[in-house]
């Protein structure tokens, strides 16, 4: 048998690596898909089947502005207020984290993001498009000075080039955020391509004692496989969502992710539990997962939108004329 | 920007392999979940859209034993008889190869397999498992000397042990085979896992002019990442089917595969013209795909037959007491 001892990979089948964490988004990308409005049973669901399974953070939701965003459109995480929160966790009194998003330009964290020893989140999560990294580095210093764990994650990377890259991984690597997000937003990266942007990201943080994560997207299904990858070469940060719930084709789910890893800490008999009670139905009502638009528009590099647009309309199967109207415009 | 050249992979992401075969195994691998009863406008449908994608070969169906098996209990794809062979294809001018697989211990293959020269079927896959390694030897002495192309396939991979899988792989190595395949029958195998065994069929068949093929389900939705993965190693036989349409959790699906692949020859669009007009309706009627089960069977390295019986009963969303079932009994 030929077993190749990798070089660039780190850990074995028999061993894990006790710093690996997960984080779970099905709240913040799953509300993608229901305008944030999960009833609160479900949210509750997923913060005690998160604690039971050993996962190490929940993202709740959005902190957006309440400026663009009207309250009356949305559900609670959307803005993550204070109360809606503590609704749902109280004092949050286990080791599970909690951490919301802040999306760059659709944030007024000055205002809306307080001082940590007045809120139940533990961590803020920046995200940025390359364009907006100086904004993204003022959000993580507000963040951080506000005393949270502060997590950067740079969207779409599959459309920034080689030299934009190097330069927004040199400023990230140089703030005070814990971890930095491999993100693959249009779900059109192959592994060879994960393999490549996780060494790359490991580079950029090498020495500063920050960690590498892992976002991937389900248009191809990749998103599992695309996460292991990245996670064996040293990641230590890894999304997933229950059911793989997520915009469009979802994410990596949860449920194989946590039957992947080795750590004795980590139960998926909690996830099923509330998958089966909770995501179900919810699968049923909004229907995420693979659909070939999606793995078109991941192929063709492009963000998933026209094909939500065409899952929505009134020929969802009509293949052939969405592809060839994205060669078109491509 | 880190890239890795790793001296294992062979061809980048702009060049092609001309020598990567894809083999269509929908109406083979497919007819599992329907008895092999497709409508002949179906199976035409699919000729047509392999020739026109530029797909190398097209696998048909089994050809089962008629003592064991009751041609009125079955569609014609399960004998895969020369007159219904010959209603789709006529003579087959053009230059898709056809073949059927022909199951260790399940196929008279001396009397039903006829001399190549008045059959249309040009290839023959013997698939079996490691205990049937003498009867599938003779098998594809059998069929090599009525004039075929052989393939063989070991089932099951994932149960044999190392000692085993060496002294089969040089069994293998010593036919008259043009491919030997790596089939990941339960859907279990990881990518780490899938670049080893790889490398270990390629090892295997070194200097014999034969090649590597793989053939991966997708219980734990890494069919077509486990598929490049193996491709990019030096597989050069990959099998897909449309739609991923597949027993259980289904196959690579031959739209994303098709896709990934950099050769002009392939085309993807009349895969998507097929695909609308008669798989989504198959689809809706026999539902493969994700499934939970499907996921936690490939986790345990077991076969999905019980996932398989939890998703055609009364409670097919009870999860738990699946998982807690499974757990038991492993």
């Amino acid at each position: 048998m030929v077993h190749v001892k990798d070089e660039l990979v780190r850990g074995t089948l028999l061993s894990y690596r006790p710093e690996i964490k997960v984080l779970d988004c099905t709240i913040r990308d799953g509300g993608l898909l229901n305008d944030h409005g999960f009833e609160d049973k479900v949210v509750e669901a997923v913060y005690t089947a998160c604690v039971a399974a050993g996962i190490d953070y929940m993202e709740l939701g959005y902190k957006a502005s309440k400026k663009i965003f009207a309250r009356s459109d949305f559900g609670a995480w959307k803005l993550c207020d204070k109360d809606d929160i503590r609704r749902i966790v109280d004092d949050n009194p286990t080791d599970l984290k909690l951490s919301v998003m802040a999306d760059a330009e659709r944030t007024d964290y000055h205002e809306d993001i307080l001082p940590r020893d007045q809120s139940v989140i533990d961590a803020i999560r920046v995200a940025c498009y390359v364009h907006q990294i100086p904004t993204a580095l003022d959000m993580v210093k507000d963040a951080y000075d506000k005393g949270y764990e502060v997590i950067l994650q740079l969207m779409a990377v599959s459309v920034i080039n080689e030299a934009d890259l190097a330069e927004a991984l040199e400023a990230m690597a140089g703030t005070s955020v814990t971890a930095i997000y491999l993100v693959d937003s249009f779900g059109s990266l192959y592994s060879e391509q994960v393999k490549d942007l996780t060494l790359t990201y490991l580079k950029a943080i090498e020495g500063t004692g920050k960690e590498v994560g892992i976002h991937a997207h389900n248009n191809q299904q990749l998103a599992f496989a695309n996460t292991i990858e990245s996670c064996m070469l040293g990641a230590n940060r890894l999304d997933s969502t229950f059911f793989g719930m997520g915009r469009g084709a979802g994410n990596c789910p949860a449920e194989l992710l946590l039957g992947f890893l080795k750590n004795p800490k980590f139960h998926v008999r909690p996830v099923l539990e509330c998958i089966q009670k909770h995501f179900v139905p919810l699968f049923e009502k909004l229907g995420w997962g693979y659909y070939i638009p999606y793995g078109i528009t991941g192929q063709l590099n492009q963000h998933p939108r026209p094909a939500i647009k065409m899952k929505a309309g009134d020929n969802p199967h009509d293949y052939v004329s969405f592809y060839d109207q994205m060669i078109e415009e491509d």
